[in-house]
């Protein structure tokens, strides 16, 4: 098993050469007092070393070991608290943070490339910082001045984590009917009484405090997803000074045993009248959540996209070493038994397929952070409100798209390695057990496909759509000359059309049969995401070709014949799927539940 | 978690209402001497008895404790010893045997659907009598009479299990460049030394003695494919009276740790010396081994079956049970707080998608298990040869395709149960994990596709492809009159067409380019699956539509439905591999090493 190693010089051609992100660092004036291309790189550099140095060893034996209840106290995996410690102390738990409170401040199309290589690294610790960072960022949101003086520098430092306490037992992805309870004490404070589950890293031995958000009801609260509220509910109460007072009334009742992420614990939370502070107003806890969905979900679509570049590393290793049968092409190696097997076809289609998955979606997550970074920082309403457009469209195809082509890409991976890659001790099977929980957590990926297609392209008649579809003509119209650029233009404005024709239909279709929305969802958040890709692949193209001429190492070329694979092998998938939805939704709901 | 059920009723159906097993059985002297439609079915009983109620209840917990290895010796988990003497009292590891040597000698077509309950109920458990069924089928047919007469009756009872030990750790779908020898002794016996991995049930404590099918290689064997023979190497020598004797010269080395498939041995055996008898002829042992291939390798596409049949019994339990958010449609169930997860269109694509293969894929393997009856059995010499070019054409489809789409349908499963399915407990995620190996071992799913596209299309110029296309064109003119089918018999030929294009295109270019066969091959095999399948779900909408009208089970009507939903929404995936495979290999070939 290849060791992971942080592919940096991949992120700095996406960042500085695909998007040409400083330019946009400098057009952003709150980003630019914080960072210059020079700190931006430093960053990378010192964040590929922690996570190839530190996380990237502990993860295949803290997947044996697991972590260990006991009577309410979790024990992490041997390595996971020192770990920690490397991340706290070099404040990499803040580096989005609010500098106001501690944090660092940096732009998420840099902060995605560090939390990509975390993830790619060792998932189930990246889930650590990565909850910790959602937690601050609705704190910091909707929290009161007081709240976040007293919590976010403590959880920007990493001293203090976050975790996120929504499902209950009954009521994962309908939260409006959770039962958890928080009942109104004289001093402003709340006692949270209620049974979380599913609740990562809601215990654990590295952090002094645990800062948990808990969606409840306040009594009397409307019924449904309009009468909750959220609570900021800490493990230890902190006193005035900032010093922890006594513990809290919350415990983890168990730790779940799982399919993967096994070094991370899945925690069932009892509160127990534990004190809570209201976060936000009330009865609008949801929507409080919502305003950190779209880091969270982009960061899930990156986690992702961390297995499979993780998975691609060791198969690319695999197959230039492992020797077995001969090319078709005749005997490439004649001194040796066989050849190595990335001289057959079907292993390049592998490789190709998994190189095509994870740098176009590399593209892409970078492609949607700027977007987050403009909506963030942008001073022109204008434009930011055309970015908060971009940010709701394409956030639940970051989302489920990067997972699902994750998880595509390590079972592919795991292909790779033949009979060895179903042992454990090579690593390429932890990936997909791993990599299958993106799919499911942080709303599934039906879930997202569903607000996609519904909430978003139906939801606005088609008018978020239009600014996706215009950004991408713009591209077409604006490269049309360029040789270089000929043979990706025609098939990416016909994928387009496509998109836009398929996009057009559902909204009529919706008008009278509401259920024409679920039906399309899932193909359609493919389409799009496929497509999304394919501009992604024409983009790199673009800063490839100019300097693929004269390339010796393979680097520049090699994005030109990935491109041109994505687009004859992979792209041509839309067409089944634009079929599939055309179809409509008859086919799903005419049978009765006896006939399914 | 549901518990798994046999699923008797469809088994039935596709029996005797799709394919009319009992006319086929009646038409083949040698089988009708073994069984009757009332025997066939009272076996179908039994075994759902014996696979519902003794081999499905151990499956989750054996996955935990899976089977320890101590010294050589391998522990099986509670409850697999008395299950095997369960599974060996009924005659079942002979169920399709010689009745020469004590086999039960029923036809494929029923033990198919055996072999998918006991899968389905317990994969781990089931390699068992799998691996000493495929040992018998070789030894059956290239033993001496003396082997077979000392060997089978035990084999085929059970009393004694069977292992095949092919793969070596650098040699393992490259069996050319084994080295396990084999040394000539004086009495005709052979002293066999080498290590082999990967042998599943290699070693474990529920038979008495552990037939090993070995390939070595003989002193001065040719090199390649060509010099390597089959070796029957037992655990515990043999006596001319029957009798064991001493334990030969081999060990268990160790177990894998695996990803699925916890509650099986897979084994490092080392032979050091050990004795040893010759199966076949000299240097011909890949092709005794490739005798009973076809049957192994139907017998994986089954275990990617019984796993997805499992996965969809649960999810639509789960589906019917689990309430969350209302249909869009408006509540359908307002007494409660939310409505059953079936009524989402999402949730049913997922279901339709796996009774779309799992139904679908039943009548193929059921259609598969005909051509090796007819292979096996029929007197004509002219209807054995044609039947067994389907079975050399089909092979690798049932096997790849089957497991392909087994994945995909376990992991649907899983998804239905949302974060459930990530959880242990509810046995969901085991069936990926169990699946997943279904699509690597007995030839991974490329190498099935390269004999699909290679050995059997190219390599016949198209003339195995043609009987199935045949098959298909004649029941497409049968049919043109019938309304019932008219829905289906349009995209069906144009589906049909596609696919013989692109036999004919691939072939084309094979011609001068060698490496055009393994650049389609896995594409091709999932066009021709996909198009079978369609195939399949005409004729079982042809056998359900006279049933349909005034049928108030659901059972037929669910039928038409089902097979509408496999057209509308899953068969139009072969457009996009049609147009993938026709942009021919240059994508994949062109890149260098570097590059990719």
């Amino acid at each position: 098993m290849a060791d992971y190693q942080a592919p940096l010089r991949d992120m700095r051609f996406v960042l500085n050469e695909v998007f040409d992100a400083p330019s946009l660092w400098a057009s952003l004036p709150k980003v630019a007092e914080n960072v210059d291309p020079d700190t931006a790189d430093a960053i990378l550099e010192e964040a590929g070393k922690i996570t190839t140095g530190v996380l990237a060893p502990l993860n295949r034996e803290a997947d044996e070991q697991g972590c260990k209840w006991n009577d309410g106290e979790v024990t992490t995996p041997e390595g996971f608290r020192e770990a920690y410690e490397t991340i706290t102390e070099g404040g990499w738990n803040g580096l989005g943070g609010n500098p106001e409170f501690g944090g660092m401040g940096m732009p998420k199309t840099l902060v995605a490339q560090f939390e990509e290589m975390m993830q790619g690294a060792n998932m189930s610790f990246g889930l650590a910082p990565m909850l910790t960072a959602g937690a601050c960022l609705a704190l910091d949101a909707h929290g009161s001045q007081e709240l976040k003086e007293k919590y976010l520098p403590n959880m920007y430092s990493g001293v203090w984590s976050g975790a996120m306490d929504l499902t209950e037992p009954h009521a994962g992805t309908d939260l409006g009917i959770i039962r958890t309870k928080a009942q109104p004490n004289d001093d402003g404070s709340f006692d949270v009484t209620g049974t979380k589950i599913f609740i990562t890293w809601g215990e654990h031995d590295m952090a002094e405090n645990i800062i948990h958000l808990v969606l409840a009801k306040l009594p009397d609260a409307p019924k449904g997803p309009k009468g909750i509220s959220l609570f900021l509910v800490p493990k230890f109460l902190v006193n005035d000074d900032g010093s922890l007072g006594e513990r809290n009334s919350l415990a983890c009742g168990s730790i779940e045993k799982k399919m993967g992420i096994k070094a991370s614990a899945t925690c069932v939370m009892n509160f127990d009248g534990a004190k809570g502070w209201l976060v936000g107003e009330e009865n609008k806890g949801l929507a409080a959540m919502f305003t950190m969905m779209n880091y969270e979900r982009l960061g899930v679509g990156i986690q992702g996209l961390g297995a499979a570049e993780a998975s691609l590393q060791s198969a690319r290793e695999y197959a230039n070493e492992r020797i077995q049968s001969r090319s078709p092409n005749g005997a490439q190696q004649p001194e040796k038994a066989a050849d190595p097997i990335i001289v057959h076809p079907d292993v390049r289609r592998m490789l190709m397929t998994m190189k095509g998955f994870v740098e176009g979606g590399r593209a892409f997550s970078t492609y949607v952070a700027q977007w987050l970074d403009i909506a963030k920082y942008a001073e022109d309403d204008e434009q930011r409100k055309h970015a908060e457009g971009m940010v709701a469209l394409l956030t639940p195809v970051a989302k489920a798209f990067l997972t699902d082509r994750g998880l595509d890409t390590t079972i592919i991976g795991q292909q790779v390695f033949g009979g060895h890659g179903f042992i454990r001790e090579w690593g390429q099977e932890q990936l997909v057990r791993d990599c299958r929980i993106t799919q499911i957590y942080e709303g599934t990926n039906g879930i997202q496909a569903m607000d996609l297609m519904g909430r978003k392209v139906v939801g606005s008649q088609g008018k978020l759509y239009e600014l996706f579809a215009e950004d991408m003509a713009a591209f077409i119209e604006a490269n049309s000359g360029d040789q270089a650029l000929a043979p990706y233009l025609e098939p990416l404005a016909a994928s387009l059309e496509r998109l836009s024709d398929v996009s057009e239909q559902v909204i009529k279709q919706a008008g009278d049969n509401p259920a024409a929305i679920g039906a399309a969802a899932v193909d359609y958040l493919d389409l799009f995401g496929y497509t999304a890709l394919a501009y992604m692949w024409a983009k790199i193209a673009k800063a490839a070709a100019p300097k693929a001429e004269g390339d010796t190492s393979g680097f520049y070329t090699g994005k030109l014949k990935a491109a041109r694979f994505y687009f004859d092998r992979l792209l041509p998938r839309t067409v089944a799927l634009a079929e599939g939805i055309r179809s409509g939704g008859d086919a799903m709901m005419a049978p009765t539940a006896e006939e399914i």
